[in-house]
């Protein structure tokens, strides 16, 4: 039985993406940070709406249009789509794990 | 900022099931049990993939041909389209939260 918060990666030196699932039009993501937060110049900008749920840890998460906020667990916040965003901040001091769901037409893979 | 562990359903009397987003083909839910169990003679049996992420609680769940496992915090599993499957006990002392995302292709609703 797959677990999101065991098999936490090693190197915390950069965030982990990890699929989980995806089906036609939609793929199912962890993501684990350590501290890590988007560059300010760099925010994702991306052509389709994604939903994100907080599991663990604590996050700041900025979106075009309605400011900073901040994220504990089972928070759950919709991007929409083209709007640019960036996580803030998050937890120095142990793992933030986030699921992501992305609502992404041109996913055509079909897993595992 | 809704929050997943937050505004549980005050009857404990029955399961309560949310739809929390819905896309062409996907839907995400919120499950709360309280102790319930599916009957033994009235099984789920859909005709779409289903992806159960257990959040808070433990339940049993069974899926035919796999059998019975324990899920806690953070087990997730894929339960195939038409493979019957139940979920045979849920924690008795607080409310059990699933998040399950149906991969359902008769879902045409565009929300919220």
């Amino acid at each position: 039985m797959p677990n999101l918060f065991e098999a936490l990666p090693e190197d915390r030196s950069r965030e982990d993406f990890a699929d989980l699932l995806s089906r036609p039009g939609v793929r199912i993501e962890r993501i684990v940070s350590y501290g890590q937060a988007t560059p300010v110049d760099a925010p994702y900008d991306q052509p389709h709406d994604e939903w994100v749920l907080l599991l663990k840890g604590r996050a700041g998460l900025w979106i075009e249009g309605e400011g900073e906020t901040v994220l504990g667990s089972g928070d759950h916040v919709l991007i929409p789509a083209n709007r640019r965003h960036r996580v803030t901040w998050t937890d120095a001091h142990g793992p933030t794990v986030w699921l992501a769901v992305h609502f992404d037409a041109s996913v055509k893979t079909r897993s595992p």
